[in-house]
């Protein structure tokens, strides 16, 4: 009867980082390993228990407001970072180059994981999905940094393939190497929500 | 672009409540207004940024761990609680007796909106739904105290129409005739879901 499922899904995480500073940089240095707090990874710029919103939610808030942060951690597929790459006909798309928190393999269509899923880590560490990341322009400035003419094919070629966003639920450390497992909300999905996306 | 998509589904605040001490009593005291905190309702006994965890989520943590409040909220739907009630045959089901915290009428199948959807009031105060509630032995004894011989017909009546849990993004103030607006994760259902839920 409880509402939040245990699934058989699994994901190694294969890269860790942290961006320390967005204006200075904003690139990802990578990690070994990261301490999660209620306040997301220690000393990410994407950090804090609340953030001013932006313009990712301007049909909520006005910019500038107060809200809960829920993207304290970018969270992406090693597998859909591969697409994305050969989509846009370069060697590799780097994590640090998109600013990511965690990289992980494993999950199939992993952009599209149930919106308030869960991952877990061996210590107990516990993120909460928030939803489906999409695709900005400041990655594109990154990569076109680093591989000239490509910068531009990022954002179409991510569509459905940016990973999600996340929040810290419960704290403890992240390894290299460690298996996470997926939680799922255990409910039918909503009967009106073709509607609703009408 | 945005992943957080406003919607037409609107729904009136036709009740607000507070738990004031659940060891004392489980039946919420009606409000005509309340204010959201980043914390909950203020005086709310479900309140807090964080909770002790309970055996809603033994599946993912050992009893009493501290982690991030997703339940500050009990949000149910008017429409639903007729239904369970006629399904008692009972001739009412009152909010109080369940321990809510806001009653809203107007959305089809409250209960099973899509986990991370938002409900915005004109304030600008934001809940998150975490995602559904699921029925507990709890409100069966306040049911019974009220309706001798219905509290065991709750729990069953109540499937998929227990309302949801929530928290809030967003502080503000929240009163009875309030419109709130959902907003949904603007993304494909999980190609993978059934397979989870295996």
């Amino acid at each position: 009867m409880q509402a939040l499922k245990p699934t058989e899904f699994t994901a190694r995480v294969v890269w860790l980082g942290r961006v320390a500073d967005r204006a200075a940089r904003l690139e990802a240095e990578a990690l070994a390993e990261a301490d999660m707090t209620f306040a997301g990874i220690a000393g990410e710029a994407h950090g804090g228990v609340t953030r001013p919103s932006c313009s990712r939610v301007m049909d909520q808030h006005p910019r500038g407001t107060e809200i809960r942060n829920v993207r304290q951690l970018s969270v992406l597929s090693a597998e859909e970072l591969v697409a994305v790459a050969g989509e846009m006909e370069v060697d590799a798309l780097y994590p640090a180059w998109l600013g990511a928190s965690l990289v992980i393999e494993g999950i199939p269509d992993f952009s599209h994981v149930p919106p308030s899923s869960r991952l877990q880590a061996p210590s107990g560490a516990t993120l909460v999905i928030d939803m489906e990341n999409r695709p900005c322009q400041l990655p594109a400035r990154v990569i076109e940094g680093h591989r000239p003419g490509c910068g531009k094919l990022f954002k179409r070629a991510a569509e459905g393939r940016r990973g999600v966003t996340a929040w810290v639920e419960r704290e403890g450390r992240i390894a290299l190497g460690d298996v996470l497992r997926l939680h799922v909300p255990d409910q039918p999905v909503w009967s009106q929500l073709a509607r609703a996306r009408a």
